[in-house]
C-alpha cells in the first residue's frame, strides 16, 4: 500500500512447504535469544556490580540503554522472521481457463503466465466514462468537479497497511507524515482519502494503488484528478501549488526524466511514489493495461523477469507497479506517451538522498514556494521503509532526516502561527513571534512564501 | 495534548531534587533487567533443550512469544519511569511580580497561587474581537466564513505530543483514528487541523488545547467554529451531521448533563474531550477565565485541592481543564451559562464502555444518522491511555475495543466503495458488492445513512 520499492535484494516472500524451515527458523530464534539473554545477564550484572555505588552515571545508563536497544533489535528481528499475513494468500490463477503452472519448464511457464495475466481485469470493462461522467456532473450541480477559485478537484490519495509496523517507529512516521499530508492539503484545498484496506489480494504490495485508484475515480466522478502519494513522501514546500494549468492536454502527471526513459530505457526513469492522474477514459484504460504484470505469483514473477531483461539497472525480483508502467510506455508508446507528462521542472517527487542535508542552506538562500531543487516541493524517504524491518539505508539516518524533513515543512506552517521549531531535528518549538492585541494586522502580512531564517 | 484524563490515580509529576531517586530507580531497572533476563535464559534454554526437536511446536512457540511479550513489557516499564521530557520544565511564576511559594504553610500556598494565577494570561488582552473578525470577513470575501451549503465553517482541532508513544502500539492507534477523523471530515466538508507542537510549556498536557484553540481562533477568523476532539475519540456515525442551527444562541457546545452539574457538582457532569467553540469575543474571555487553573506546579496542585474539595467525586490530583470548566461554569454561572448548551441528545461525546459491546446490535436494529444511543456519534476511550504508559482500564480490552469502533465506523466509509470487514475485529475487508459497467448507476443510491447488516 504505496511502500517504497527495494532498489535491490531479493522479496522476503515465501514459496509454499516452508513449515519445517520455518520451524527451523524459530528454534534458532529462541537459541538467538538464551545467547543474547545469557550476554546481557553478564553486562547488566557488570555494570551494576562492577561500577556498584548508587550515584554513578555513565556505565549504569550507557549499558541500560545498550541494553534495551540490543532487546529491541532482536524482537524486531524475530518478528520480522514470523509467518506472513496471511492477507498476502497463495495466489490463484485469475483465470477461469486455469493453465497448469506445475511445469519446470520456463518457456511453457512465461507462456502459461501471459495467459493468465491475458485473463487478470480490474473490472467489468468500462468504454464510456467521460460520456457518464460528464453527464452525472451536470445532473448533480452540488457535486462540482472545479472547486473554490475555480481549481479543479483534486483526491490525493495515501495509506499503509491495517497492521501494526513491524517497527514500531514506522507508525510514527506514518502519523508524522499524515499529519505533513493534512496540513498541505488544508492549505490547497485537497481532499484526502487515507487507506488502510486491501481492495484486492491479488494486487497487494505496491501494486494496491491500480484498485484503488480505479475504485475511487468510479466512485468519485466530482474529482477531475486523483493524485497518488506514498506514505514515506512528504511535503516539504507548503507554499508550492501544482501548475495544473500546464497539464490541460495530458491525463498522467509523472515525475522523471525522457532521456532515461526513452533513450537508457532505466528502471528509475520515472517515480510512480507521486502522480496524478485524471478522472477519464484514457485513465481506466491505462490502469487496464497496466495491471496484467500485477497478480501475486508465478504472473508476477515472471513479469519481473521480463522487466528486469528490458529496463536498465533493474535488479532481479518481482515486478513491481514502476517498472511496469516504464516498460508500458515504451512498449506502447504510440498509445500512451502524448498524454503523458513527464515533470521535472519541480519535485513532485525529490529523492531524499541530497535534499535532505542541505535544508538550512535553503532556509538561507531561498523560500517556500519554488518547488525544485531550492526548495523541494516533495522529499521521497524511498527505500527508508519505517514500516518494515528491511530497509536500504541504516535505520538511524532514514528516521533522522525524516525528522529533518518534516520539521522543515512544519516550520512552514508553525510560522503563520508565531513559532518554528529550534532545530531541525528537534520535536520542541519556540516563539518567534510575540502576541499582539491585533492579530489581524499580521495575518494579513503573513505570507505562506516568505523567507524562512535558519537562525 | 488532548489525552483523556485519569479518573483517579496520583500524576506522575516529578518535583526537583529527584535526581538521586532517579539513580536509585535506574539501578533497580538494571537489576530487573538482570533478573528478567537469566529467568529467560533459563525459561528458553528449557523450552529449546526439553522439547528439543526441531519439529515441535507449541511449548517452542508459545514460549518465545511469551519472551518477546515478557521483554516487552519489561521495556514499557523501563522506558516509562525514564527521565521525563524536558517540555515539562520546572514550572516557573508566570507574573513578572513573583511571590515566593516556598513556605511551608499551606494558606500562604494558596493565596500565593492565587495571586500567581491571576497573573497567568494566555496572551494580551483582546477586547474587540468581534468587530475585527466582522471587518476582516467583509474586507475578505475568498475567505467565507460559510462553505459548500451555506454551512458555517468549522475547523476540527486534534493532536498528540511530538515524541513516539511509550506503547509502541499508541502510535498504531493514532493513526488510525487520524484516519477516522480525515474520512469523516471529508464527508462533512470540515478541515483539520493535527497538533504535535506545545505552544505554551506552562499548559502543557490536557491544558494544552486551551492556547492552541486561542491561537487558532486568532489565526484563523474565517473558522465559525473550533471543534476540539481528543485523539483517543473515534467518529462512530460517519452520517451525523451537527444541527449547528440549534446553537445559534450559543458560543460553546459540549456534551454532559444539567442535573450533574448545577445539582450535583458532579466533576463528571461534563466532557471536555469533544466540544464546539464559537470564534467569537465571549469565548476568548472564557478561554482567559479558564486558563488560570492550569500552569504547572504549585498553581496547578493548589487548584486541585480546590477542585476536589469542591466537586463531587473528584478523586485527589491536580487540576484538569474539564473540572476547572466545570468550576468555572458554577462559580460564575450568571456570566455563562446562558451561552452554554450542555448537549445529550446525541453522543458528540460518547463513553465507550457500553457502546462498543453493543455494535453488532445497532448494526441489526438501526442504522447510521441516529447519533445517539442506537448509533453512537462518537465513541471516546476515556482513561485507556494507548499512547502511554498507564491506562485506567486492561490494555487488551481497551485496544479490542478501539478496533472494533474503527471498524465499526470504517464499515460506513467502505461500503460506499463496495466493501466492509470481514468482523468488527478484523482488519481484512470483504466485497459486499459486485463490480458493474455502470458504477453511476449503484452511486445514487448509495446513502450513508442506509442500513448496515451485521453478517
Amino acid at each position: 500500500m504505496g511502500q517504497s520499492r527495494d532498489r535491490g535484494g531479493l522479496p522476503t516472500a515465501r514459496s509454499g512447504g516452508g513449515s519445517r524451515r520455518r520451524k527451523i527458523q524459530k528454534s534458532f530464534n529462541n537459541l538467538k535469544i538464551t545467547v543474547l539473554c545469557g550476554f546481557i545477564t553478564i553486562l547488566v550484572l557488570r555494570g551494576t556490580i562492577g561500577f556498584g555505588n548508587l550515584g554513578g552515571h555513565g556505565a549504569n545508563s550507557d549499558s541500560g540503554q545498550k541494553v534495551i536497544e540490543d532487546i529491541d533489535r532482536i524482537l524486531r528481528e524475530i518478528r520480522s522472521d514470523s509467518d506472513p499475513d496471511d492477507d498476502e494468500t497463495p495466489p490463484v490463477d485469475s483465470a477461469s481457463n486455469s493453465t497448469s503452472l506445475a511445469a519446470d519448464n520456463s518457456t511453457t511457464a512465461a507462456a502459461a503466465a501471459a495467459a493468465a495475466a491475458k485473463n487478470y481485469t480490474l473490472g467489468p470493462k468500462i468504454s464510456d466514462w467521460n460520456e457518464r461522467r460528464r453527464r452525472w456532473l451536470s445532473e448533480n450541480p452540488g457535486f462540482p468537479s472545479q472547486v473554490a477559485g475555480g481549481k479543479p478537484r483534486i483526491l490525493l490519495v495515501t495509506g499503509s497497511p491495517p497492521n501494526p509496523c513491524d517497527n514500531p517507529i514506522g507508525d510514527h512516521y506514518l502519523l508524522k507524515s499524515t499529519k505533513n499530508k493534512i496540513d498541505y492539503c488544508r492549505l490547497h484545498g485537497i481532499e484526502i482519502v487515507y487507506n488502510m484496506a486491501h481492495l484486492d489480494r491479488e494486487l497487494a504490495g505496491y501494486w494496491a494503488k491500480l484498485p484503488l485508484i480505479r475504485r475511487l475515480m468510479l466512485s468519485h466522478p466530482e474529482v477531475e484528478w486523483i493524485w497518488w502519494m506514498d506514505s514515506d513522501a512528504l511535503f516539504t514546500d507548503m507554499a508550492f501549488e501544482i501548475p495544473l494549468s500546464h497539464y490541460d492536454a495530458h491525463n498522467l502527471v509523472i515525475h522523471g526524466y525522457p532521456d532515461l526513459l526513452f533513450a537508457q530505457h532505466s528502471w528509475i526513469a520515472l517515480n510512480t511514489g507521486s502522480f496524478l492522474l485524471r478522472n477519464c477514459q484514457w485513465s481506466l484504460d491505462l490502469l487496464d493495461a497496466w495491471a496484467p504484470m500485477g497478480p501475486k505469483g508465478p504472473i508476477r514473477e515472471e513479469a519481473g523477469r521480463i522487466l528486469t531483461a528490458n529496463l536498465k539497472g533493474r535488479p532481479a525480483f518481482e515486478a513491481d507497479d514502476q517498472s511496469a508502467l516504464i516498460y508500458l510506455l515504451l512498449s506502447q508508446q504510440d498509445r500512451w506517451s502524448d498524454k503523458v507528462y513527464i515533470e521535472n521542472s519541480y519535485f513532485l517527487h525529490g529523492f531524499w538522498a541530497g535534499l535532505v542535508e542541505r535544508y538550512e542552506e535553503m532556509m538561507d538562500k531561498y523560500h517556500p514556494g519554488l518547488g525544485d531543487e531550492r526548495w523541494p516541493f516533495v522529499t521521497h524517504f524511498v527505500g527508508c521503509k519505517p514500516c518494515g524491518s528491511y530497509g536500504d539505508y541504516p535505520v538511524e539516518k532514514c528516521l533522522g532526516s525524516m525528522e529533518r524533513a518534516f520539521n522543515f515543512a512544519d516550520n512552514q506552517v508553525l510560522r503563520l502561527y508565531g513559532f518554528d521549531h529550534r532545530g531541525l531535528s528537534s520535536p520542541k518549538i519556540r516563539r518567534i513571534r510575540n502576541q499582539t492585541a491585533t492579530p489581524l494586522d499580521v495575518k494579513d502580512q503573513l505570507s505562506l512564501q516568505a523567507r524562512i531564517s535558519s537562525s
